[in-house]
């Protein structure tokens, strides 16, 4: 856009205080080198009231008063501010914790998934963004998805915010239930080292980085069979994921069934696996016991 | 307990199909390689009923009746088995589902904590069995901590049950709060993904490699200053980690606060850190540039 | 191929003590789950020698004797097994420590790279295998590529044993310096953790979890910029990669040069980039030192 | 130093260009955030000519001059920066690739370990520095020990030197293959991934975060058992590690050996081992399967 209007600067209003302004200047320095980089409010240590003012005698538009508490609401949700964040010992306000006392009676959701992305609610199929808002005025309706995070910022310190993410936390424990009727154990191993390196990279404003890429290729691998239904019961303060099921599930009861009567295994075959999968821990034993004999015939 | 009274052999009661079979075998291989294992059980394929059986004419205790599904209790929790834990699509009973009808009002407890562990509740010094017995006893009184696992089993294939683990459940939320108030970040993410890898050694029966103590004193050496107390608010079928606090808190006031004016560092300062911090991707994206435009020059 | 001739079994001669029979079983277990599998060889216990006479008898061919120690010649090099390799204080036979006497003098090749792999010696293109094969053979001449291996085996016992494979070596040592100039320090920090636990699970014959396609697609990300030539100088007893390029390179001069005038950062920057990294360490060490002097004072 | 004297300055010399300005700022700020860091180098630009006529009108002692190419030289070894080094393509100087014309004769040497660390040298018990000495002087010798690093920055671009590090090199190569003896496959394979990653933090001066304690901690405890002797081979410009023995060894023939006929497990117990190791994948080869079959079908 910036190009497209041949302008030769592009500008944030970030302070200097917070995670922003590193998202903001690395991605403006690595996708426009050329264009010079503007932040007044940083650059002059602008107070919040300051930057008011100085909107307000422009006759320029100045966002609603925040009132007792900063909320930035969004898509995904909203985020929590004010001074009880800012003393780890100070719990959050009561609209934080408690449900509304209007909750409707619990009932139960089917979310269906395509390649490890929710494509349909109660088999309405939908975009991502209707889904997700769908989804968050359940979680407003209900009062899930509220916590506190407390976390690392970009710039080195911790930060404290409360915040309602109805959708997100759902969505994230349906998938994670139906990816364990998909995913071998070393693919979700691997894959939950990745994405944690992945989400901590990404907050510090490091989105370019090709190692990204690459995380994003392996990801995209064993997204391939993550299809299915995950049934989500929703209840005032909280949801509970409490079915899945998936065309490629191992847990499938003609694949395998746990602590039955099967036919992938007999009992002498698990005493020999046994065996011989201890046999790094036997070998380390008889080295330790041989030297504990030496020591006491000593 | 087997030598001290002479025994050449040892005896477990699995089956061939569960994972206790396997931590059993390697358990006994390692610690008394002398010693024979005998399974009657599974060697004879013995069914649950045919097992009963044989106590029952010798006179012999036998267990409960379990009736519509199998509950296993102990200090950590409950287990809840049966039919529907083997169709993943099935949900679980109700009482697992809906906390009791008749749960306390809702309240907030003060777990006091020193070197990583739990140590007091509500300011009295209780020793862990103690301790997780009280919160197991709030869990089942509010009914928070119930839900459904599927997951690996020693054998490889899924495994799906129903637990109620109220006092680890909270034990862990709270102690991960506290957490993230005195370690940094890269201390999380190590002490996480070896703590990930340490769960699923375990879990499998491989607590013997010499692996698992060397992953047990990084953990140790994170823990030292995981000190201080964590409050919890109990609500019917949830709780909420609501504070915490620790004298080694690296986000206490005196110490910093994010987004706040601070003298951690200057608005010039954060803009060359994200000046440096992007170099890397500067570069990716200079070498990517140089390469666009020579096709585009094409 | 055994389906093609109406086989209902497969076969492998794989004795009951090595890697091999664990890594046919697995890959004709997945592959023709339908398939017996005979192992003769195993299931008798036959020795070498017994095996030797039955295919005497029978008039079929004998592998040649194997002298002193087996030797097992290959595409990718040569194993030297014997008694030498079961004692970990034996060194190897000398053939295997000294380069050949009539070693030519030393000389430089330049491999080039496209997607990470190999595909021209001295400019010359050609197919893998015959690159593979020349590189060999130029690691007999000048007896470079010879060490001895001590490693883990499927079945949890260690192995050693001594090789030839200087295509391997000089391949692997000169991928990595094309992969330095063009990967960023996060793309080689994941896929060498990756890589290793790729090589691990191959090895112990695990090549079919899907986990391994994912960390295929992961490498398969990172190696699209690794394209350009290296230079390795080959001398008797051994080689050294003196020189990498890439038109993707990162450390183009016209790029960035390290320790020298440049201007993707000023002095200033480098000091405020050091002042805010050191920001967790800084809180870690008031936390540690406030405590300090809380013991001092008392 | 700086207190003892009741200065409060501390002063290093580093340009703005490298490594070390990093290095010296984040550990001064950590150690001594009440001092002032002058860098009068960094802050004024000084050009090295210019540091040096400083130097000279004052009398003061100047570096002698490095000619062709600048030589750091330390107690682990010398690095060679200079011209050749900011051109990839360019290699080394010819006596950073030859060895020296009169290397002695091939010799062995033998090294005593305990708890991971070298304490002798053919008998000859030496504290660590002597024997890093009497190492270095043996890698002049027969010149091993030589190579080309290309690596990160602490400030994000790569860099390039040539080095002469024979005592580290040999040291790191004894102690690898002394570790395969005694160490578990999951100890070695986290060691590395944590090691790997320790060595990028302390490079990059982040040493004094705290992670760093709990990766010591991990490491020493895996270095319990690293005891006894290594023999290396040195030849005119290279080294070989031909044999290594421990008295915690997993590889004594006492406890196992492999490929020989032995009584850790029977062909049958190793055949069960692989059916039961294949099952995961075999679950997800017959989910595919099904869907193959049903694709086939339409």
């Amino acid at each position: 856009m910036a190009r497209s209007i041949g302008a030769t600067a592009v500008a944030h209003g970030s302070t200097g205080a917070g995670n922003d302004q590193v998202r903001f200047d690395i991605a403006f320095r690595v996708l426009a080198p050329d264009l010079e980089i503007l932040t007044p409010i940083r650059d002059e240590g602008l107070s919040r009231d300051a930057a008011i003012a100085f909107l307000q005698q422009r006759g320029l538009p100045v966002p609603p008063k925040a009132g007792a508490y900063s909320i930035n609401r969004g898509l995904w949700g909203t985020t929590w501010g004010g001074g009880w964040t800012h003393d780890t010992w100070a719990g959050p306000p009561n609209e934080l914790v408690e449900p509304p006392a209007d909750s409707p009676a619990p009932t139960e959701i089917v979310l269906g998934w395509v390649g490890g992305l929710p494509v349909s609610l109660n088999n309405e199929v939908l975009e991502g963004p209707e889904l997700i808002r769908r989804l968050g005025d359940l979680g407003l309706a209900y009062g899930f998805g509220r916590n506190i995070h407390v976390g690392e910022t970009a710039l080195g310190i911790k930060g404290r915010i409360g915040f309602e993410a109805g959708a997100a936390l759902l969505l994230i424990a349906a998938h994670r239930e139906l990816e364990k009727l998909v995913l071998t154990r070393w693919q979700t191993f691997w894959k939950d080292q990745l994405a944690r390196f992945y989400g901590d990279r990404l907050h510090e404003g490091h989105y370019f980085d090709p190692a990204l890429r690459d995380i994003e290729a392996m990801i995209a691998s064993s997204q391939q069979r993550v299809e299915g239904e995950t049934r989500v019961r929703l209840m005032p303060g909280r949801f509970l994921v409490v079915a899945a099921r998936s065309p490629h599930s191992m847990m499938d009861r003609s694949v395998a069934t746990y602590g039955e009567e099967n036919r992938l295994w007999s009992g002498d075959e698990a005493r020999a696996f046994a065996r011989v999968s201890a046999i790094p821990e036997v070998l380390a034993a008889r080295v330790a016991g041989r030297h504990r004999q030496t020591a006491d015939s000593r």
